[in-house]
């Protein structure tokens, strides 16, 4: 299969992960004969720092004009704390999601064996937990107006949603909940927010559908609680963008590892693998940062195209680095100093 | 001392625990020589059922011509799945909160010798954890205007805060940080809405007069996974009403029980205390709710007036319930039926 794939490595520790991911394609692509072509793009902190543009033209015509994105990470903390900033890198990520009509980010929550001693939670809360989380990721109040007043002392952000920004992905979600325990839970503010009343209208309607998927309604607090009391009731979560933001960093510790979390953003035309973590910058250049993650969403973009063989490789390679320990500090109690770049060798060796 | 209580048992499970807590307050006035008058007034479901309105104009004049308000719960699955319900029992909550000014929420979160082993979490992780959540209770998307297009296909709620609100709560928080352990944490989500940075400008500002406490700033992301992974880092965490609900709710599993949290919401002239749990309708009339909460919250209610003491020995006698397993099922592993009116009744007897 021929691919051309955007690299968009981004900021702080996101080069370094991303090379790695970068060696295990190209291992593939020699082993199952394949043929991976790479184009690097800028985004984020360096994008600014390059050409004053977080998401500069170049780089959404090379999204725009491959099959499918990696992303790195993306932020730099030199914007966080300066509220008068007039361009973030964040906003990279957010208009490359807008533009590329990325509404839906899925991120897989998996208790992995070998890491279940890891989890902060106790083995019997979390073993078997296996839960697929829909999050929208174009709407809400990430992208609704935003407002200052001119004396600067009031400030605002409008969460908004139409219907069919809710419909497109409540069918999605209930077609992944069909495909695996057929249960539903839409998590939402509907005792507060107009906006989630609209979701709970809009999802029980849809839900006629697909009759043989049960749906219930949870509230954000509570959900908030419930993934830790008792995650293994969850099947397949849908949710709006910031509460799926908050719900799917939280699950995060059920996996052990947030070095661990890989997730696919998908649309009508585009589709974009990156893992859940951030930038890291404290690590960033220390060798220290953990590239599984990265190396499982380009596994996810293999599956996408129905490589599936080629996945399964990769995941077995994970699962024996974890078996053997061959991982970075975050992962490893020994004294062996395994860096970054070991992992991805271990990683492309295996293949 | 002579004390008004204005008492808002609410809906669910609400007025069984909350008689536990008049009990208990009868009991400590006796002992102790007080003299409190107890008010009832309905709130919520109830309300709506007996009034048409969630918090009758009466309930209103008797939360302000009180000292203190103790609350129960609120809210019933009838109005949950109806997105087109007029009216709704926490619109009550919502207006009691605006109207009487209590624009702070204080929940107090400590994991419980005698029950950490009924965490989900490690013990190692949650010891000795001692954090204090100040949630702004009065602004934000809570509050904010809220529309639904004509044709029902849009619809939206504004997150609006103005300096003066983030203020008065900042000051409150960096006092109690100065009182424990020196640190605060602004939980916000700066990279994303114009509301969280002008949360963090004038939380930056305002830290200048507080030099002895240190000032730290966290993702809401990021912060519902550290609650998890490290809660022992955070002191006094401060953030707006959204993230405050999520984050006290998600905080609750570190104490064991959500059976037992507590909470202040203090304004300038008023002040309610009332159990996070919600109204719990499954368990309504059973016998089976915990009503340690609500005891817990007139605890604070005494130590809000002064009665250190007397707060003093309704913690003890908690505490002693929790290690003789004088607890409903919830907290109790033995063969043993013991009822909320028996918890109750412990605790009474104990004064
Ligand atoms: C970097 C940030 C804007 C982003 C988000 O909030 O969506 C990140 O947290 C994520 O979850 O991908
Ligand atoms: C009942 C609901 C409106 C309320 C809230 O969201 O504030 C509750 O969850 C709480 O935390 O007190």
């Amino acid at each position: 299969m021929n691919l051309n794939i955007a690299v968009l490595a981004g900021d702080g520790i996101g080069p370094e992960v991303t090379a790695q991911s970068i060696k295990v394609l190209n291992a593939i692509a020699s082993q199952f004969n394949h043929k991976f072509v790479f184009k690097n793009a800028v985004v984020g902190a360096i994008a600014i720092d390059q050409t004053g543009n977080p998401l500069p033209d170049e780089t959404l015509e090379i999204c725009k004009t491959t099959d499918a994105i990696l992303f790195g990470a993306i932020g730099d903390p030199k914007y966080d704390n300066d509220p008068s900033a007039k361009v973030r890198p964040e906003q990279g990520l957010l208009k490359l999601r807008k533009e590329l009509g990325l509404f839906a980010n899925i991120r897989p929550v998996k208790a992995y064996e070998t890491l279940i001693e890891n989890s902060p939670l106790k083995r019997n809360i979390i073993e078997k937990t296996d839960i697929s989380i829909y999050r929208e990721l174009t709407g809400g109040i990430y992208f609704g107006k935003k407002q200052t007043s001119e004396d600067g002392n009031t400030a605002s952000d409008l969460c908004e949603y139409s219907r069919f920004e809710i419909e497109r992905i409540t069918h999605l979600a209930f077609k992944a909940a069909q495909n695996r325990r057929k249960k539903l839970t839409l998590v939402d503010k509907a005792n507060v927010l107009e906006s989630s009343r609209l979701w709970r209208k809009v999802v029980t309607e849809i839900s006629q559908q697909y009759e043989d998927v049960a749906l219930d309604f949870l509230f954000v607090d509570n959900a908030a609680m419930q993934m830790i009391l008792n995650p293994k009731q969850f099947d397949v979560i849908l949710t709006e963008n910031m509460f799926g933001d908050i719900i799917s960093d939280e699950a995060s510790v059920i996996g052990g590892s947030i070095g661990l979390l890989a997730s696919a953003s998908i649309g009508e035309k585009y589709v974009m693998f990156e893992p859940i973590h951030g930038s890291y910058p404290q690590a960033k250049g220390k060798g220290i940062a953990n590239p599984l993650a990265s190396i499982l969403s380009a596994a996810l973009l293999l599956e996408h195209f129905g490589l599936y063989d080629e996945a399964i490789v990769i995941n077995k390679a994970v699962e024996d680095s974890l078996k053997y320990e061959i991982t970075t500090e975050d992962l490893n109690k020994s004294e062996n100093k395994i860096s970054t770049d070991n992992v991805g060798d271990f990683i492309t060796d295996y293949i």
